[in-house]
């Protein structure tokens, strides 16, 4: 059997019965479901803006099989994209398999001519968004994301990485120019400006997001994050994580999606995190049937910002006192890590500063930018989605104007509290 | 005629009948020469540590070739080095041609096979550490220096780039990890410890070199500066910018062989170039053939150093102002250079700064580490070198002691010029 011609050239998705097609053909593929290929079972699950996925299973075993067309999934088409991306998030889920295998989907196939990668499908995981939304409590995330973050950082930084292994990582992926620029413009730059991409709830929140477009120490500080981001590389990113690229269940966390990867500063996977949270503790008044009634899981989720916070600054300090075997403040000039523990407070003070700047622009651009998040899609009440989403420009305000290095992460959380204390109608 | 097996395969220098083959078969070359091949005049004229060069004359024209061999020179063959660096080198020649073109000699040949690169041969130009160790005062060094550094490392910033541009210069830069480590060892680690590589006066400067190896707070300062050169694509730099790199007249002046050539934080390239002055300034004192008969050259070349800077500071402020085409603090949100006022002065602070810090190593390390310079190696009378040499670490530890941010190159000036007037025998 040969490959169908509709899955080698990959211009239009892939229908069920190419997919199966190309598992036939494929003999890793074939021997992972089993002889019984006349039984597999196959769904499109994608819900992303880039790709799409498909669910195959048969013999008890299953994988989600994600395929990278040549365009933006989200743009109908319209938006030209390579699908050189499924590369970079191959690459990466390798890389941070290394350092983090407990909390990285494993690759069973990957095929970069037809733009398919197979990965292990989380059952009964789901995305970590969506169960927020729903109320769930997920009692080991914070610890299980500090351990991924730490991990991850530290493991493709200069403490760790001699100079020049970490430069040939940097330069495998310093070719991710394509996502990178998504970023770039519907981060940093457009919600900050006008633009025909921007959306917010209008007439509503029209003054705020005025008063955000003339505010120039705010951007000030959006465009310092964004140099930091165009010109620093710290570690290397998944660069996309908000809380729709983690799966999980009560005991398991995986860390799915790392196709925008690159190197980049480390406030930055760690402020989108948290940013995300913060989008979502905000959402939470919306959702109340009664008044409170979602008062508990808003302390699990401020609870979650600040353990992610301490928990992955005492990983990280860990890691730093006693695996630093990068060229960076190398042991050779610096054999005693006592010597050092100045920085690395100085070191931990910058991450977080960077940390909260980047969570105060994910929370302004994902209010009046182009991507919004389901937590507040989902909201139908349009006076109390309004009364949600200004929180979150409110704290994300604050985040950004708030003097560089001058908050702590409990301060930031205990923002968010008052200013949920103070909403109308509490 | 086909190339000789000798040219072919670059595991031995070019001899001058085989080079003179070469350029005979070489369309391009044999026209540049003229038709008269057997008059060509070929000597080998290279004194630095890794490439071979020949001057090639004819026709009332010369070209200096430059034969990348893979190991390095200085090492007579025992360090391994591949010839890709040729490749960097042109790729950097090509770029800074296209921002400071009076200041880069023009390129009239690439050969990748055979690691040949033949470049105008600049005459009665001369090397600037040569014309500075003869006391020749050079006019405009200083303003031709600001306007290159400030043109090619604005140019090549996310100021004047827009991301996704800077992102696939940055990505072809990257590869350059063999003369990155040479630099992240020979400049910022070994002359911090112990090392075979390392020599120094002995056992006149041993207390020197035990209490930089001792000073914990230097070696800090030293390993922030490490890690911004290892984390920073601010601009791209020529990366080796030291007074060998840079050939004049009175009245021209060219940046010659950036294989160097990496994306890295500005503040290097003006570091390393200002170091070198200063090196050269502490030297002077040990020329002098009756007391005071250099002064007035020390005098030039420290108003040099100012002139550098503030001629940088200036052009680069110029630029920032009337060609922000870029994506970092983008005209799409700042569409009037008066609001980031404050930011350009804070920009250009951080990058002094840094160019104090880095001249700081340099002068340690040319000092105390493996590669010395000709302004110090060519002084005869142990004595006075050891002056001069006490003099460079004294200002270099100086430099990098002081608290970040708080001194102005006058004040770094104005240092060198007490440090020499309190010199023993002044």
């Amino acid at each position: 059997m040969t490959a169908s011609p509709a899955i080698a050239a990959p211009s239009q998705p892939l229908d069920a019965a190419a997919l199966a097609a190309h598992i036939a053909a494929d003999p890793g593929l074939s021997a992972f479901f089993g002889a019984d290929m006349a039984n597999l079972s196959i769904r499109e699950i994608g819900d992303g803006n880039l790709n799409f996925v498909f669910h195959v299973a048969g013999g008890g075993r299953a994988l989600a099989i994600k395929q990278a067309m040549p365009y933006s999934r989200m743009s109908g088409g319209a938006r030209a994209l390579t699908a050189e991306r499924l590369t970079y998030e191959k690459l990466a889920l390798e890389e941070f398999a290394r350092h983090a295998p407990a909390h990285v989907p494993a690759i069973h196939h990957f095929d970069a001519e037809r733009a398919l990668l197979g990965q292990e499908f989380l059952s009964p995981h789901v995305i970590m968004r969506k169960g927020m939304m729903d109320g769930v409590v997920y009692p080991h995330f914070a610890e299980h994301m500090a351990a991924y973050l730490s991990a991850c950082l530290f493991a493709t930084s200069d403490f760790a990485l001699t100079a020049s292994d970490k430069r040939r990582k940097v330069a495998r992926f310093a070719g991710n120019v394509e996502l990178c620029e998504i970023t770039e413009r519907l981060v940093f730059t457009e919600p900050f400006t006008l633009s025909d991409n921007n959306r917010w709830t209008s007439p509503e929140l029209d003054a705020e997001a005025a008063a955000i477009r003339g505010d120039e120490v705010l951007k000030q500080a959006v465009s310092a994050l964004k140099l930091a981001f165009l010109t620093r590389s710290d570690a290397l990113l998944h660069a996309d994580l908000h809380t729709g690229s983690i799966m999980l269940t009560e005991t398991d966390t995986r860390v799915i999606d790392p196709e925008f990867a690159v190197f980049g500063p480390m406030g930055f996977d760690i402020g989108m995190l948290i940013g995300n949270l913060f989008l979502n503790c905000f959402a939470q008044l919306a959702y109340e049937t009664e008044p409170g009634g979602r008062a508990a899981y808003r302390a699990f989720v401020l609870g979650a910002v600040e353990e992610i916070w301490t928990g992955f600054a005492a990983r990280f300090a860990a890691l730093w006192r006693e695996k630093r075997t990068g060229d960076a403040y190398p042991m050779r000039l610096f054999p005693e890590a006592a010597a050092l523990e100045a920085v690395l407070a100085r070191y931990l003070q910058d991450v977080l500063a960077d940390a909260l700047g980047f969570a105060g622009v994910e929370m302004i651009r994902r209010t009046l930018g182009r991507a919004h998040t389901p937590d507040y899609d989902a909201i139908t009440d349009r006076q109390r989605r309004c009364l949600s989403e200004k929180l979150a420009l409110s704290h994300g305000v604050m985040l950004l104007r708030a003097p560089r290095g001058g908050m702590s992460m409990t301060e930031a959380t205990d923002a968010a509290r008052r200013l949920i204390g103070a909403a109308p109608g509490r």
